[in-house]
């Protein structure tokens, strides 16, 4: 690390201890879905190289989720995201080449066990603003994510798991495609996630038992082919596949 | 709390505070499946009314699932099971009641941030041993659970949400049924673990698509109706699908 973050991280030890748990810290993966890409949204420390996933620490008095929904906002200016507890990460190391030359007692450097949180979001809507301790905090193609510090690879690929796991439960697609869509870019938002080509005839079927989605009468215009209705979300049903999980597994 | 627990702990913080990390704990919801029963391992601390998720503390040289399993069987005696992380519990004050009547500085008394570790097991093969603290630890039936201390209730609820949603995604029946079964067995298991009935036939073709079973000619004998075929797990299959998760969902 630099001088100048080094000596950043010392004055600040000490205001750390007071308002934060000690050894507990939270990073946040938040994917951006718009027009047929998929991002993830990185944030570069003052003077590193590599990119980072947007983390932070727990206030003594501040529950867990805030704690994730503060640092997000506090470090990338995007809040109001829904955002999903993933996996906690405590190998005993996972920071430890990080934090290479600076004095032990510091706070940054003790062992932290990290709690991860993924957020699913349309990002042409939240534009991101880079924190003080940051040179640079931007969404990021994921087929050309860079390098990232730390362990934060591993996490950013466990959260890309969990939100393709996720897909087999839990609805997706409000607030990623425009309000009326035709089954084909439903059907995208899901190959692009999964990153694989899908069968058409099976995601119908799959689509249309999770009885998410009302078809309209209106057709959208102006293709080679037999002109395709219009879905829309049935949000009675969405939400309540949201809260309880698909049924039809079973 | 009693008093002979309240020395107990008093006496104990300073070695606490020497080996462990502060404020975050492990509390283990193991589950028990054997010949249609579906049950949960239980502890009693001395001196305590109510029941608790065996738990511990985390030291500060123990990557966190070794911890997670070392509690396990400090606590129980069981081990060998396989541990799922399934959720971090984060609530400012959610241990806060329990520990009400003992000094604020004892090193149990801080706030804990608790990773929740889920795990389903033949519990006719593992038989708990209670340890120094406990004055029981035994198997439950479900139906049947005790209150539990602190927010324990809400973690169990979690875990068996997360065992029912890992049943869409990862094989479950091995070391849990004979190795020869018929489909109706396997049902059943399901059915338990869900705490519902379910459909003949859609079980049959879903678990089919699964490509996990392999059916042998050998049929059960001896009941009413016609003798079902037995069936094994497919070794090959079953392990790659318990890596990857079932492919068949999209």
């Amino acid at each position: 690390m630099s001088d100048e973050i080094n000596s950043n991280l010392l004055y600040s030890t000490k205001y750390m201890r007071e308002d934060f748990l000690p050894n507990i810290s939270v990073d946040c993966v938040v994917f951006g879905f718009h027009d047929e890409c998929l991002k993830v949204l990185l944030a570069r420390t003052e003077g590193e190289k590599d990119w980072a996933l947007p983390g932070g620490y727990v206030k003594k008095e501040e529950d867990l989720l805030d704690s994730a929904k503060r640092i997000l906002e506090e470090r990338t200016g995007v809040k109001n995201v829904f955002l999903n507890q993933f996996m906690t990460f405590g190998k005993v190391r996972r920071t430890e080449s990080f934090f290479k030359g600076i004095p032990d007692d510091v706070w940054y450097k003790q062992r932290f066990v990290s709690i991860g949180y993924y957020a699913l979001v349309d990002f042409s809507t939240l534009k991101p603003i880079k924190d003080i301790f940051s040179d640079a905090c931007s969404w990021h193609d994921v087929d050309m994510k860079p390098n990232l510090v730390m362990d934060h690879n591993d996490i950013y690929d466990i959260a890309l798991q969990q939100l393709r796991k996720d897909l087999n439960y839990k609805p997706v697609g409000l607030n990623l495609l425009r309000e009326k869509f035709t089954m084909t870019e439903l059907q995208r938002l899901y190959e692009i996630i999964l990153n694989r080509k899908l069968n058409r005839g099976n995601f119908y079927r799959k689509m249309m038992r999770y009885n998410i989605l009302t078809k309209l009468d209106e057709t959208k215009k102006g293709g080679a082919h037999k002109s395709p209705n219009y879905y829309v979300f049935n949000m009675e049903e969405y939400n309540k596949a949201l809260e309880n999980g698909f049924q039809e597994s079973w």
